[in-house]
């Protein structure tokens, strides 16, 4: 209790994505008391990045007026393959010359301070689990829907993520074996039907088809700054066209929601990421009913379905909470 | 170690099928002393049943020279779900009438044992795990594809069954969303593709179009007694329209095992089932060679995908691998 105050109670949870970098510093109640936020730039190089992500976190420190040396750990979610042991980012599609990266010992070497890395789809999962629902359940599954489409397993009260520490790849479950491209070289990934890329193809190709839609009365016939948010004011506008692909997509993270509950029969499953958070209003409903067809009977009793409300937070707070735990 | 002989050291295991009971008694040491085989005559109704297979366990006993007292307690694969708890067979598809069954406790009546019951495919699972693997990998996914599909998780070395025990409905993940009509109602469930009886429709749906084949010219243009064995038999005297559709269905286990490594990254995948006891040779380098298509970078990384030899023994040996765990 009458702890002295440079003992390092406080954690940092980093969430780095491809375009941004987010910091958040959480004292021992994991109450978020300092953030801060940089671009990526991961065009200046992996080394660059390294300092950033350390920048990031020292902003944060710095906001809440704290040091250093109060800090236990540093937390990462990292968007790709991890290796947790050797904190090792083994690859990350969307961050320039990312492969093989030592970042936990980069970083190290930086901050003076232990570093964990994770997955972010991981990190978010459990950043969700421990902050939104408690840590109550004994088995959730996060479905992240953004740019692509992760995943992250709460199995017995504890972040699974298998043989390699690859599990979760949720985004490339085929669900439709002669469906669009992926990314991946495959063909019907649910990632290739349902996140914001494709999402944004679909409404892209549709426009150049000559479908009317208020999205280029808003942005221009291009549609170069289009985002989730602008999909939310279309509908709300009264858009068919733009309610009838985000409806498509809202069916497709529907029957993936059923194929997991099907496979892991969850006690929760939470959708996060950028378009669940711009559209939940538009899209949950029709995620549950679809999830209902599709689920075995009684696979979905008194399974809940529900979009996270953290956001962008989930990624720090699971970062905060991964270091908290790897720091006791 | 000085035992008295009619100390109960044995189990029995018990495989409650559509057409058929097997009943085996293990040893201390889980080697097999004894195997009854019934029909199941579900026809006859839920009660003759449940006597059957109480009866299947008492001839297995009685073929191994022992007596109900020397045997600790009895486990059941059941085809369907399974409250495990209660020991209820809350439905079981292919059984007659099995809705809400009580089995647990009509077989404890009738045995004075105590009585386990689990999903077969659990079960299966189990057996594979503990008695193929010796319990070796700490996760392992089995895939049982037979007339239908299912599967059974061991996650952590313990059988994953879920918040509702219904997980591992591996059969039902959506692999083709426009595609063919499913028995539970949905289209393109990774069953109504894979399953012996896709296949099955496959090939009388291709001889009614006037395909060649040599299974007609073996078994009489209504394929009246179509087996397994018999495609693998017609495969190796050169019947190219059946080792289409075999290497097809061998295509969809191989994209099915690729989904369910690239969100569970297990250490193994075994594959099991009738369909596979037949034709291992025909189709096991396909469907890996398929999983490595699909399956994520790094995902399949010293990652084994093998068939069982355990064949029918599955059932009975995870069973009794059940009841010794929990009288343990």
């Amino acid at each position: 209790m009458a702890e002295a105050s440079t003992k390092a109670e406080y954690v940092v949870g980093v969430d780095l994505g491809g375009t941004k970098i987010l910091a958040g510093v959480f004292d021992h109640s994991m109450e978020c008391v300092g953030t801060a936020k940089l671009s990526t730039k991961s065009q200046r190089g992996v080394d660059r990045v390294v300092e950033r992500i350390a920048r990031s976190a020292q902003d944060a420190i710095d906001e809440a007026d704290l040091t250093l040396k109060q800090i236990a750990g540093v937390g990462i979610g990292a968007p790709g393959a991890v290796d947790f042991e050797s904190g090792t980012v083994i690859f990350a599609p969307n961050l320039e010359g990312w492969k093989d990266i030592p970042l936990k010992k980069g970083l190290e070497k930086i901050l003076g301070v232990p570093v964990f890395v994770e997955n972010d789809c991981n990190i978010s999962a459990l950043g969700v689990y421990v902050a939104e629902l408690k840590s109550k359940p004994r088995t959730m599954v996060g479905i992240f829907v953004g740019t692509g489409i992760g995943g992250g397993l709460i199995l017995d009260g504890e972040l699974y993520s298998g043989f390699g520490h690859t599990a979760g790849e949720i985004g490339h479950m085929v669900l439709e074996i002669s469906g669009p491209k992926c990314g991946c070289g495959n063909k019907g990934c649910f990632e290739a039907l349902a996140s914001r890329t494709a999402i944004f193809q679909q409404i892209k190709a549709g426009v150049k088809d000559g479908q009317k839609t208020l999205l280029t009365e808003m942005l221009g016939t291009d549609l170069a700054d289009l985002r989730s948010g602008d999909l939310r004011k279309a509908i709300r506008r009264g858009d068919k066209f733009v309610d009838r692909i985000i409806e498509g997509a809202a069916e497709y993270i529907g029957i993936a929601t059923a194929n997991l509950v099907n496979i892991l029969n969850p006690e929760v499953v939470v959708l996060g990421g950028g378009v669940i958070e711009a559209l939940a209003d538009e899209m949950m409903s029709v995620i549950v009913e679809t999830a209902k067809d599709y689920a075995m009977p009684g696979a979905l009793k008194g399974v809940e379905i529900i979009a996270s409300k953290l956001g962008d937070n989930a990624g720090i707070t699971g970062a905060a909470v991964l270091a908290r735990r790897e720091t006791k």
